[in-house]
């Protein structure tokens, strides 16, 4: 479902608004049936989708903006975003996209002038619950939509790079900080913890050493409960231990004993 | 010993030449004597050392302008460097400071209100072996010198915090990245690479634990040859072996079965 977000926020935003030279662009994922999906939103009038983003406000942290991109589209305020990487080459756009985007907007010359200016853009990764998300558009120029991150639609700029190294940088990632809090629902069964790192890693992993090395961390906790999903399959369900996986997030999982190198 | 650098630079910017709004500050690091050290420059008039820092040109890509800001320093080129955040916090600066800084260098009004306006920074910290180096003014107003992480000098802005964040970035990585190959000289003891991981992690780690895990990674390889250092001491020297350490580079150390989680 999508609706209309009464944000105050504007498509066509005024120059002495927002600092120039710098942008944020948020690669929102969740996990949806066994396979990571991304937000993305389009101008209808466009034919390229793009990440959620916008420019950085005259008194906002960057932080802040990319928080404040990621509330006008999804309702949630405060969501895990975490920066992965500045896009700073000089030529990241092919202009006839931006030209298009001025178009379809109905810049004025001079916003179109800023526009066209150069911009890094900072890429920030987010991590959400699939099913705690309504889709929100702030106008209705535009349309938003989940896409798995394995069949995306055709992308504005260098959006496409800018999706694949946040996943490069999480699957880096998945050796020392533990994952999954923000994406499971607080109850999941320890298949579901398994298929959200296969679906990060684009592998299989063996289901016996995976359960064995997950539980010797020790952030995730077995419940006595477990789930009915067949009339032989009741798989016990499993718990974060948040004071740990705090823990693991702020130190990095090679402080575990014989679980990494140190 | 401290040269003169003739790179063109001058240390004082005309706006037209670089971006608003984003400056690359970069922290260097090398070992020495078993302690970590940066790299921190001056203006002889001013009380505060500050990084290596500086604007990014209209026509430069900002890890582009990250290596010039490192190379004016250091006379090297293509050094090894990461972004580890942007710090872009609206209130990074003492105003002060800055004042000062305009004051220091004699800037014009044009150029002083530019220079005041706000600026985000991207963080970049480079690894250098510390032989290798030669320091460079590039204008006799200016100092420059290596400070032990653990003794600072009186800092600027936010730079104390920059450093901190570096080493902390650093740290996390340890567990799943190689370090070693840019700080240490070609051939080195096990002792040397043990005390440099004790170095950023700030406590000892146990000597046959290290050697063992170290090894068992496969990116260190055992020579035959010793170093004398003593009467009765000549350890062996060891090499990294880079096409291993470049794909642990890549892929991250958790990938070598049965040194981390996955």
């Amino acid at each position: 479902m999508t609706r209309l977000f009464n944000s105050g926020e504007s498509l066509r935003p005024t120059k002495d608004e927002y600092l120039d030279s710098i942008s944020v662009d948020c690669v929102v994922l969740s996990f949806n049936e066994g396979v990571l999906q991304v937000l993305l939103n389009k101008l209808k009038k466009s034919s390229k989708w793009m990440l959620p983003g916008g420019f950085v406000r005259m008194d906002e942290n960057v932080d802040a903006a990319a928080q404040r991109v990621i509330q006008v589209r999804t309702g949630l305020s405060d969501v895990f975003i975490k920066q992965f990487h500045l896009f700073g080459e000089c030529n990241r756009f092919d202009q006839e996209d931006n030209k298009n985007i001025i178009d379809s907007l109905g810049m004025t010359d001079e916003m179109a002038k800023w526009y066209l200016r150069r911009f890094v853009t900072m890429g920030y990764y987010a991590l959400v619950e699939y099913s705690q998300i309504d889709l929100f558009v702030h106008s209705d120029e535009e349309e938003i939509d989940w896409f798995p991150l394995n069949k995306l639609p055709y992308l504005y700029g260098d959006h496409r790079d800018i999706i694949d190294i946040a996943n490069n940088s999480i699957r880096m990632q998945l050796g020392y900080l533990p994952i999954g809090y923000q994406m499971l629902p607080e109850k999941f069964t320890m298949p579901e913890l398994r298929m959200l790192y296969e679906a990060f890693l684009g592998k299989e992993l063996d289901r016996r050493n995976f359960q064995r090395k997950i539980l010797s961390v020790g952030y995730v906790k077995k419940l006595k409960e477990k789930r009915k999903v067949g009339p032989h399959k009741s798989p016990f369900l499993y718990v974060f231990d948040k004071t740990k996986y705090q823990d693991i997030e702020k130190n990095g999982m090679y402080l575990i004993p014989d679980t990494a190198i140190l």
